[in-house]
């Protein structure tokens, strides 16, 4: 274009033909804008008009030598913050179109392609800062790996080395029989190494250490989770069953065969009709006083016992929770050890076993139905710890409540509760590991100019992930917690520490879930495909919100706890006032305090340990007087408990969570407080703040509706996530390194790019 | 106990023996009060202490009967407010007792049992609200049926017949060989009914109609999604990525035999260094003038074609999406028809096919691999409609920028953003329909002395399953929505209507997502077991979130479209404070309506159709305001747009949300405004209510951070979506009925209780 001022155009028209955000509409409005041009010469609007017709469009060559004259203004003028200032110098500064500058700033804005914004797509950017952000890691792996580890690091080392075994080499036949022989044989590896017995007494064979018993499971937790479980049911549900409900007589008889496998069994307690209200199970055993014998009845079909691992290939014997009738009474659940199968895996008389078939995930586990029709057993086969049948054919028991004595039963399987979710916390690591290893890895889209920049460098995934990895810390750090109280507990705690379990065991099974959700989706297509072990990780942990407890159920029972203790620790609390009194003195007593509390926003007091043990024991305390007052006002209304606790059922599930968040984040601040080496402290403090505030983040709706913290504080507090999230992406990848997670265990070919 | 005054302590003594939340802390409580009460003789208090010995606990026997005389006290006395009170009554009011009710309710509070909730436990509630709950239908399924089905209820019932028939039986195989084979012969049923052909031109075999092409996908994905995808990428994507990039000649050559699967075939775009960033594929051809041919390589191995479905089984051709070089030039990304495998199944000189193996679902279609070695093609195999070497040997193309004709290319393939977001919706419906017509038969835990109830009776079961229902019909009429635009689609609109169809795509796979969560933790053990598909359904829709656009990276894309919709609406507003004004006065213009507005709580207002739009109206122009101010300050300040863009990519995500909530919500209130039959009417007002403020209940956060709404309306909200939830679970049943989805393809066994 000869006329240079006709060249003010020139970046007009390079937009308007090739930016895929522009329409026809766009190329009107320019055309009309031509038109009103009343300083151009006839000819002058018949050229320009040429370049914004539809029909002869430029060519690509026109379209790419535009670009070039638009990007020499761009190095001439590194400053220019607009189009116009490009235009101004491609028409070499000519007076006229200067003058006109609010008119092509006002058809900027009529094609939507105003100030800096616009020209930006012209400039080179290589070295943006989101480009350069990468790994670095700012304290030592191994230090932490010990922190992690505790006093557990030798139990820990001795099942890495077995499970990193060739003959450990994960199964890929997609053969549900092929697979559960496959994690038989490895059960029975684990078996001659002492692993599986761990927790039992000396006298038969164990090693009388249930800590590193929890240890073992978690580590095998690394490789195959069918694995895992197959090892949980043969030695903690089936072993553990007769070692906590039975006496001297079947620790002789049983303990030493199942510790070493040679008695493959079955924990028979749920049934189709009978999940999560475990009292109502309709399995007889009856007592027979001639032959001294209990005759094991499944009434009716529903009666069977369902989702029984180890009964559908291998199981020799069963501990069966059934109802003991002694004349026609009913002396509700107790346990008995029944035969299964002869040595020869033949199905014994009156034993119907059927297959659960094919699962979401655990395929490795051979889950069953049993169907007992009037199955024989001698009287020394009940369980008898707790309740037995003396001499004289009469029940007897420590425990006469049955109520009572149910729940100590089931109470002495707590440990379940803290395999489980550590369980399920080790696959999370597992996907963690793998999803942010591959984010460091995998380059998609960069700055015009640029190289492409690994995902993780971008906000968003840094959001979906790296909360969640502080919340990995948490939990881990929650369950140690968690572990010690139980290794350490008196008769007194029990009911504590049970209700501990119970919602441990639902926040993290429920927490590893979002966490291999996130993880499946930010590993995009190779996250789906079954070799990079986020397929196994999501379908084997699936089931952990509904065994061992559904989590549901399991986070009521921790609010009915810490309703009761609400209602002692407050006396004269009877009336409707009292109760008000309590709560309004609750709410207030904090911020009181602090009256400019709620807008606080710098950065020291949101990262402030007192800051959010303050915020998160509030929550916990308002919520759970909050029930208090709900329940309280609609029993006093006539309502019957069963429907109060229904009406306010969401409030229990609050309550628990509340109480949760709350343990958890203590935890995390009194591991921090006592780790002396720095730079583990620092990282450990970075992530305990960014799991602090984006609990807060997520809970934002309460406190915003408690008057807690007003808009500004949580407006800070997100900004704040994001910046904590942009930190401590630099160590995210040592993060994970510290799990120390076996390489054939990680296996997944994305992790090792 | 022959001393009546003594017999006050009867429920004392039941309770603190028997209740699972007393502990031994309270026996000694127990015991310290009979100690305390002066007024007792030695003698008496001897008797006391006898029952409250750790060491000699009172029989089974002893502890029924204590139930009973309580038990009988409570018939005597229904309006019995405490425990005290049946004291009272079992002491034969003894003036002593009497008198000592100050003490009595002391001890009661010390330990946590004071009140009506502790009397409860001894009634018997046979008629709780809770358990007279049940399902009751309000309107009739046909009509719903028909407002879901719209016109194409022929279709619909075509397909449905189709995929009833025998042939049609669920592989139940995990050799993903035989299962391969099955879906193959599956859609060789399908293409022989011409619904493969639906919508490619008649002359070549087809029935010329997209739209019901888009019913034939979302029928059959009520049964197996694996040929749902297999028929999708034959008929979808490798036919009509001919019919829309190709021309005639390409027509005449292929799409007949596409149609009827003569020619299975493939879509190679993605690679493996290049999934969303599809600008950035490597794969190149290369123009040979002298033999007119065109080169198709592989440069390096990271650029192979990757997830092809179709590829490692039966795949005869692909289109292959490649950069056009011609004299060293780049001319971007193109498509090309490619053969892979000749008549036989052998593969081709040049081409490696490899198998992407196994994955978490979608197990039936045989994605892979492909290398191209320096395969020559003819030059008429290049898709030509957008683009084409001429016979000078030079490029050639209507749309002249490289970018602008990318996203027109892409543009003609938005309709499997409208495929898939419907199939995931009919994967969703089916997930609840087992889910919810279980929770409706499935019975556990019920009133004390009462029959176990129905799971769906419960709050949080209604919570978590009732919402996603009423979702679900907003998504359905979002996507009937869609699906018009797109089928009266002229080109001026055709950037909105992507913008749509991408965030659709991303807004309803998530939500099948977490509905299918839901799903499976709802129906428990039962849930995981494959037989009741919630296993199929979860993992085959797992990829749904990231093939066909990852989600996150579409939800950027629809936040751009309306950053660039904003710039152009407002008119000078090059200035910050332009910006601030407007986004000022979007926040004030619906609240100055209302001073009141923020804190109105009376059910009419919460229910009504003009205060959710204005909320997610509200919500969606804030936003959006806020957005663009954003990266308006931070690109003034000197950031480059890549950067910008990253800072506030979390926002983008916002952006994109709020306004598909609020294109959901009017679709969904234009839909009930329509609906004539008042009992379908009724039914959808009630969904379209629960569906409004369970999406203001999840964002209340925002909301109250914005001084939108205040606390007593927010807590109102919460209240009115759980009596929504309880109102409409007594039509959960029909409601799910209504998707008429055929038995055989539900085929779950807890769906047929």
């Amino acid at each position: 274009m000869e006329n240079t001022k006709l060249k003010a155009f020139l970046p007009l028209f390079y937009i308007v033909w090739s930016d895929d955000l522009l329409t026809q509409k766009e190329l009107s409005t320019l055309k009309q804008f031509i038109d009103d041009q009343t300083w151009l010469s006839q000819q002058e609007q018949k050229q320009l008009m040429a370049k914004v017709d539809i029909a002869t469009p430029p060519s690509r060559q026109q379209i790419a030598e535009w670009k070039t004259e638009i990007e020499a203004g761009l190095q001439a003028l590194p400053e220019a913050k607009d189009i116009f200032d490009i235009s101004v110098w491609l028409a070499e500064n000519d007076k006229t179109i200067i003058d006109l500058e609010s008119v092509f700033t006002n058809l900027e804005l009529n094609l939507g392609i105003a100030g800096e914004e616009a020209i930006s797509q012209f400039k080179t950017f290589e070295n943006t800062f989101t480009s350069v952000h990468h790994t670095a890691s700012s304290f030592d792996t191994q230090k932490l790996t010990q922190v992690l580890d505790g006093e557990y690091a030798d139990i820990i080392k001795r099942v890495k080395d077995v499970i990193s075994r060739p003959e450990f080499a994960y199964e890929t036949s997609t053969d549900i029989h092929v697979y559960r022989e496959k994690v038989l044989q490895w059960c029975q590896i684990l078996a001659d190494e002492n692993l599986g017995n761990m927790a039992y007494p000396k006298k038969y064979g164990g090693g009388e250490n249930i800590a590193d018993y929890f240890a073992i499971m978690e580590t095998l937790s690394y490789h195959d989770l069918s694995l895992v479980i197959k090892f949980g049911v043969q030695f903690g549900l089936w072993g553990m069953s007769v070692m906590f409900l039975g006496t001297e007589k079947h620790y002789k008889k049983y303990l030493k065969a199942i510790g070493s496998l040679e008695i493959p069994g079955c924990f028979a307690m749920t049934e189709t009709n009978h999940g999560s209200n475990v009292k109502g199970i309709e399995t007889t055993a009856t007592y027979n006083h001639e032959n001294q014998t209990f005759t094991i009845h499944t009434p009716h079909p529903k009666a069977q016992k369902e989702y029984i691992g180890n009964a559908a290939a291998h199981g020799r014997m069963a501990t069966v929770f059934a109802k003991l009738m002694i004349d026609g009474k009913d002396y509700g659940v107790n346990a008995f050890v029944v035969p299964l199968r002869d040595k020869k895996g033949k199905t014994l008389k009156g034993i119907t076993i059927g297959d659960c078939g094919h699962k979401m995930g655990l395929n490795g586990v051979d889950n069953g139905t049993i169907v007992f029709d009037n199955v024989v057993i001698p009287k020394e086969d009940m369980l008898d710890r707790f309740a037995s049948v003396n001499e004289a054919g009469e029940f007897e028991s420590p425990i006469p409540s049955d109520n009572r004595r149910f729940f100590t039963m089931l109470g002495t399987l707590v440990g379940g509760r803290i395999g489980i979710p550590r369980s399920a916390l080790s696959a999370a690591k597992s996907g963690l590991t793998i999803a942010i290893r591959y984010g460091d890895q995998r380059r998609q889209f960069g700055p015009e100019g640029g190289s492409e920049v690994p995902i993780l460098n971008y906000r968003m995934h840094q959001r979906r992930l790296i909360p969640l990895l502080a919340k990995t810390y948490a939990m881990h750090f929650g369950l140690q917690y968690l572990t010690n109280r139980f290794l350490q507990r008196t008769e007194a705690e029990m009911q504590e520490i049970e209700a501990i379990a119970a919602g441990m065991k639902s926040y993290v099974t429920w927490s590893a879930r979002d966490i291999l959700q996130e993880c499946r989706e930010a590993c995009g297509g190779k996250g789906y495909l079954s070799e990079n072990r986020i397929d196994a990780l999501k379908n084997d942990t699936e089931i952990y919100t509904t065994f061992e407890g559904d989590n549901t159920v399991l986070m009521q029972l921790v609010a009915k706890s810490r309703l009761a203790e609400f209602r002692k620790s407050f006396e004269n609390m009877d009336k409707m006032g009292m109760l008000n009194y309590v709560y309004e003195q609750t709410k207030t007593v904090i911020m009181q305090k602090n009256p400019m509390a709620t807008r606080k926003t710098d950065e020291a007091h949101l990262l402030d340990d007192t800051f959010h043990r303050n915020a998160f024991e509030y929550r916990e305390k308002v919520i759970l007087a909050s029930a208090a007052k709900r329940l309280r006002k609609l029993i006093d209304g006539g309502l019957d408990s069963y429907d109060a606790f229904n009406v306010a059922q969401h409030q229990m599930i609050d309550v628990a969570q509340a109480y949760l968040d709350r343990l958890m984040l203590e935890q995390f601040q009194a591991t921090v407080t006592q780790t002396e080496d720095e730079g583990t402290k620092n990282i450990l403090t970075k992530l305990k703040q960014l799991f602090a505030l984006s609990q807060i983040e997520k809970n934002k709706g309460w406190f915003l509706e408690e008057g807690y913290m007003e808009a500004p504080k949580t407006k800070a507090i997100r900004k704040l996530v994001n910046q904590l999230c942009w930190e401590i992406r630099t160590d995210a990848v040592p993060l994970v390194q510290s799990f120390d997670i076996p390489d054939s265990c990680l296996s997944a070919p994305i992790a090792f790019l």
